[in-house]
Order: C-alpha cells, then sequence, then structure tokens
C-alpha cells in the first residue's frame, strides 16, 4: 500500500521533534524554532541552536509543494506536473575541534503515486580524523544498511565518497558515510521497505553524534588546533558552495536562503597554501581526506 | 598594428610590480611571490600580504596558454586551436571595517590574430556605504571611461550592477564599478584603442584605493562594527563561490586552487537569520546594496 506523502511528512516532521529533543539534552541548549511558508505552496521548521557545544546547528524540516518547472521536470527525466518534496536536513557545528561536523539529510519527492523516491545519508567531518570514531561512525552506518540490503552499505558509502569531494582540493570533504538518492520501487523494493530504511538513518542519526560528540567534549584544546578548525571550516564552505547540488539548487531556484545557509560555520578562516608539517596530526588527516579509505578494517590496513 | 600577447602579458607584469610597489608603500607590509607553472602551458606570480592594513590581500599575474578544450571553444562561439591568456586580478580584505574591499581584474584572451578580446574591471565592497567614497570612486572610473568613450561608463557600469550581484539575497555584493568582457574590434575601436582602455583601469587602481583606504584606515572602531566586517565577508565567499563566473570556471577546470582562491578573505562569519536594527547604519548600507543607484549624483536624490 502506498504511503501518501502526507504521512511521510508527517513521520520527518515528528523525526525533527525527536532529534531536537536528544540534541537539546546531549547539549543542555535550546533550539529556536522560525516556521516559515513558501510563497508556491508548503513551508517548513527551520530550528537552530547555539549550544554550549554545538556552536551552530540547524535541524530543519520542510514540507514543500507546488507545479514543477518545465526545466527542473526535463533534468529530472519525470512528465510535467505538481512535487511534493519533504524533508529533514542538519548540520552541527561544534565549538570544540575535537568533536566532528556532521551532516545528515533525509527526504522524500512524490510526482505521482508511481513517480517518487527517497534520498538523503549522513557524514562526518572530523577537524582531526580519530580512527576508532571513523570506524564505529562506519559500523553504525552498515549496521543499519545491512538490516535492509547487504549492497546498501557498499553502494552508498562509494557514492558518499564521490558526493562529498572538493574536485578543486583533490579532498573528501570528511570520513563520507552514505549518501543515496532516487530509491524508488524496484524488483525487490517497495515504497515500504525504502521507507523503513530512511526512518533507521533518520533514527540512527542523534544517538551516533551524541556518542561521538561525548567522547571528545570535555578535551582540552589549544590555539592551534582552534586554527586547523577554522581552516578545516573554510572547506566546509567550499564544499557547500562549489559543489553541492542541493545548495545550489535551493539557491537557483529562490528557495528560502536562510534555511540552505544554515549549514555554513560560524565563523571560517582561509590562509593562502596554508600547508600542515610533515608527520602532523593535521597532515595525518589531510592525508586520509580520500576516496577509496576502508573506515571499517583502517587499522588493519 | 596588431600588439603580440607577448607584449600584451609584458604589460600587465609591470603593472603587476608597480601596483605592489604602490601597494607596500602605503601599507609598509610587503607581499610574497610564489612563481608558478602550469602544466599545460605557461604560469604565473602570485603575490599575498598580511600587512599592516591589508589583512590579507593577493595581487595575481598570470599568462597561460595551450589547446583549447572543445567545451570551451563552443561555449564560447571561437573555431577550435591553441588559447592565449593573461591577466592581473586583485582582491585586498583590509583589517579594519571601515576600508572597503576591492577587487580589480584586467586580462586579455587571444586565440588568433582575429579572434580576441579584452576583459576587467574594478568594484568596490566597502562595509559601510560611505556615499562621498562611493561618488568619489564612481567618479573616477567614470572619468577614465569617458576619456576612451562616453557610453563606456554607463554600459560598464550596469553590466557590473549586473555582474556582482547576489541574486539568493537580492543584493549587490557592494557599490560596483565597472565590468566589461569581450572587448574586441569594432567599428569604432581597434586593439589599440581597448588596451589603451585596460592600461588606464589598471593605473587607476593603486591610487584609488590607497586614497580610499587613506580616508579611513586610522579611524577607529568597535566590536560591532567588525562583527558587521565578518558577515559582509560571509556575504564575499558566497558570491565569489556561488555566482563568479570567473571562480567556477578556475575551480572546474583545474585552474591553481590557491591562487583562484586568494579572494577569500581571512575570516569570515555566517550568522542566522542576520537582520541590522532599523535606521542603523548597518542597515543603511544593505538598503544601498541595490542595482542601479546613480552613485555620482546619491546626496542629490
Amino acid at each position: 500500500m502506498h504511503q501518501t506523502k502526507e504521512s511521510i511528512a508527517n513521520y520527518f516532521r515528528t523525526l525533527q521533534d525527536s532529534i531536537c529533543q536528544q540534541l537539546e539534552a546531549a547539549d543542555g541548549g535550546t533550539f529556536r524554532e522560525d516556521a516559515w511558508e513558501r510563497p508556491g505552496g508548503g513551508g517548513g521548521r527551520s530550528r537552530v541552536i547555539r549550544g554550549n557545544h554545538i556552536e551552530k546547528g540547524g535541524v530543519n524540516f520542510s514540507a514543500v509543494h507546488g507545479p514543477m518547472p518545465e526545466k527542473i521536470t526535463k533534468a529530472l527525466g519525470v512528465a510535467p506536473g505538481d512535487f511534493f518534496a519533504t524533508g529533514v536536513s542538519i548540520v552541527l557545528h561544534p565549538r570544540s575541534p575535537m568533536v566532528p561536523i556532521i551532516h545528515m539529510n533525509v527526504r522524500y519527492f512524490e510526482m505521482t503515486e508511481e513517480t517518487w523516491w527517497f534520498g538523503g545519508g549522513i557524514d562526518l567531518t572530523p577537524h582531526y580524523v580519530v580512527p576508532a570514531d571513523a570506524q564505529y561512525f562506519h559500523e553504525q552506518l552498515k549496521n543499519v544498511c545491512d538490516q535492509h540490503h547487504p549492497e546498501y552499505y557498499p553502494r552508498f558509502k562509494q557514492w558518499a565518497d564521490d558526493y562529498f569531494y572538493l574536485k578543486h582540493r583533490d579532498e573528501t570533504r570528511g570520513i563520507g558515510g552514505i549518501f543515496f538518492d532516487r530509491l524508488s520501487h524496484s524488483d525487490e523494493f517497495g515504497q515500504e521497505d525504502r521507507f523503513a530504511f530512511v526512518r533507521d538513518v533518520g533514527e540512527l542519526f542523534a544517538p551516533l553524534y551524541i556518542e561521538l560528540m561525548g567522547r571528545h567534549k570535555d578535551e582540552e584544546y589549544d590555539d592551534r588546533e582552534k586554527q586547523w578548525q577554522l581552516l578545516r571550516r573554510g572547506r566546509y564552505v567550499e564544499f557547500n558552495l562549489v559543489w553541492d547540488k542541493g545548495t545550489k539548487f535551493g539557491l537557483d531556484t529562490n528557495g528560502r536562503t536562510e534555511s540552505i545557509l544554515m549549514s555554513m560555520p560560524p565563523t571560517a578562516n582561509w590562509e593562502y597554501m596554508h600547508e600542515p608539517k610533515l608527520n602532523s596530526k593535521e597532515r595525518e588527516t589531510l592525508d586520509l581526506l580520500k576516496k577509496g579509505v576502508d573506515w571499517l578494517h583502517l587499522n588493519a590496513q
């Protein structure tokens, strides 16, 4: 049976609530909400936190609909008509350079009962790559994926490597994670199966990040580590503004700018020709920002 | 007589020297130079200053050549063949929020003696718009333009308004200036006329910026003004990474990343839903970041 788009939007709205509650409990701060309407149809709830450990975080829900511009139906290869799109989108920038940046997105798009798909993913951008954390992070993602299909993790892990990539730096944004798009019906999967997978991804997010934050939020750090964080945030900005298709699409089609750019860090730095010293931990991190790293077995490599 | 591409590149190299000397004299700091070679042919000299008044500034010269990718000859509407491109490109980010950011570019592109053009411009991004400065800045540009053609200033001023525009903010990047591209031979102009104009633009740059810097570099400012500067720099980043065609083209075609991104500020901030207070000077500045402002007669409007 086809889940209605409204019921999927309702689920995403509840997911936003649940994630915000869990993050507030872990951080001690509180989210501020802006409800907004889209002139063309629908709207959303943007929530922002400036917390104790999360310096700037956004947890967005939206459910928008309306006639689909012909340019876009053509690009998507679908028949003209009305669209409906709903999802939750998150970026958290921690205060401490020892805690990673994280991004999560789950979304559903529908034109008709036959033309629909899910997309999303979770990816992690540590300022300093900690192999044990990277392994834990990817194990958790693999675990959720494996409950749905043995090919999900390898496929979506590679997809994340390919997507979260700064071509002009030959660097990945971070240690990747999973990324998927246009998951629709197939021989093996119906809408309910895809939805169940996306729910599991969405519900993994908060406990996973809270675990990683808990491991590092009270670690001491010095000015050198803070400066490195600001440079890494500069790379985050570069990825989001130069390469991220969602950001570009949103800014180019009169999306809600403040919600789209909630992903920007509070502060970022750029330094001409910055090169970490040989054998420094900054250099070690840079050397790991490559496609195709097997994070599950990094220590054995 | 056709000026050779080598002689034009030589002129640009001299222009870089002259501008750097003038800026060093005004700032008290010194440029550091990186000479680099392009694997496909040619190279450049990137010069960066971290000075007393210029917090981060780049003055780039390059002269590159090689076979033109077919994708690009098609986009440009020219016949396949080798290209030659040379120019000087500058962005200066001052320490003080009372001093404006400035950008200048002069460039020459040639495929054959028949297929060539000049491009470039100067535009100003004050953190706080000062009407008398804006008027002075545009008068100086108009003066140079008028020496070459009465239609240059109005055309190139509008071109700058249209180009330096953040569609997703409905804001211009600053108070504009002049922008021009593909100035080639025409009924009225030969190569020497276009080159003479571009030389005048290039030579106007240093005295113009030094005058504006001198007006404000010793003004006091407080934390609120510094914070506003950091937010305005965030917008500068947004323009350069989302909308600037030159940046995008460079990053997408394996240009020298560190030279292209010399335009990035040393530090930039983002704040969700920042809104300057009514009647504040920040609000006044925002209200002036629109296309079509007649800066020459702002006080009379």
